[in-house]
């Protein structure tokens, strides 16, 4: 296997991305400024050295705890549980939110073997009757697997006395078109529906 | 910036990745295994390096000169002339042609200020005049670009005595269909019709 071969499979085995691609860009980096080839795949190696996951909440961090988790700026009695880390960036980039997070690990799946056990769920009942959490705002995804672990979730929180539990809206995307949406997101805009 | 901010910044720059998609590969490397990580690192790191252009075709090559150019078993009376070093493992890939290959390493394009003394053009001259070469198949892109950069080589060839050159047929691509040809694709494909 010649060194192009060699980059060109690693570059497939990347979600995404398939033979042709990984070729195309093979064939980039061939031509790109050497500089950047060294910092790029330098940042490459170091990358999980350098992050790691919080011990707070889960979240990806070069600090330990993170950023959000040790800034007592943030909102301290609202906690937004989601999926998985690279969804707490999302969330930060709405600008919408400004309490703390948790991150699950991933949702309830007996298909794939992952239970309550396997989450984050424990560390979060634990932040919650320590904490002065106020209201817990579960962010999983709505999807089937995403709705029974907020479900279930949602349970385990319920006999907590004081503390508001809250799911993230779902219905029609902003900028959305009533004839594209699936029945499922129309049924859920109508049940969801809001006084003006 | 964090380290993932670098990396997706790095990832972003490769051609057809853009911030969400190069954030999804930051992602799949935070929790892929490190063992395969520190070897694609290492491979990107050191392309540049292990492979350059071969001193008498261009493609790119491990050894000099590259493995067709030194294989005494290819048919040494016929060139094909490629636009790009990527041209030649892709025309390898449909094991169609046996002879050598000579890559311009681009097209006559004077908007990007690139004339025919940018291009590998008089080494194709002097392979074809000092070698045994009976043909020369140009394998251009059948763009403006590349049907100009094709007669401009044919002009210059075509004073050679004993020499055929010939072009790469342009037409209806298998697998197609009349309706969705482009009217240039159907002209092409008119006047090169062939007889059963």
């Amino acid at each position: 296997m010649t060194a192009i071969d060699e980059l060109t499979d690693s570059f497939s085995r990347l979600p995404g991305i398939g033979k042709k691609s990984a070729g195309r860009l093979v064939n980039y980096i061939l031509k790109a400024d050497s500089a950047w080839i060294e910092r790029f795949a330098n940042q490459l190696a170091t990358l999980q050295e350098k992050i790691h996951a919080c011990s707070i909440c889960g979240a990806w961090t070069e600090s330990d705890p993170c950023p959000i988790c040790s800034n007592p700026m943030r909102d301290q009695s609202v906690i937004c549980v989601v999926e998985q880390p690279q969804d707490v960036a999302t969330i930060e980039s709405s600008h919408e939110f400004s309490g703390l997070f948790h991150v699950l690990g991933g949702v309830i799946a007996p298909l794939e073997g992952i239970g309550p056990d396997q989450l984050r769920i424990a560390q979060l009942l634990e932040r919650v009757r320590s904490g002065s959490v106020k209201e817990v705002i579960i962010a999983t995804n709505p999807t089937v697997e995403g709705d029974t672990t907020a479900l279930y979730i949602q349970r385990l929180l319920s006999e907590i006395e004081g503390l508001t539990v809250t799911r993230l809206a779902s219905g029609l995307p902003v900028g959305g078109d009533l004839e594209y949406a699936d029945r499922l997101t129309l049924a859920r805009s109508f049940r969801g529906r809001m006084k003006f």
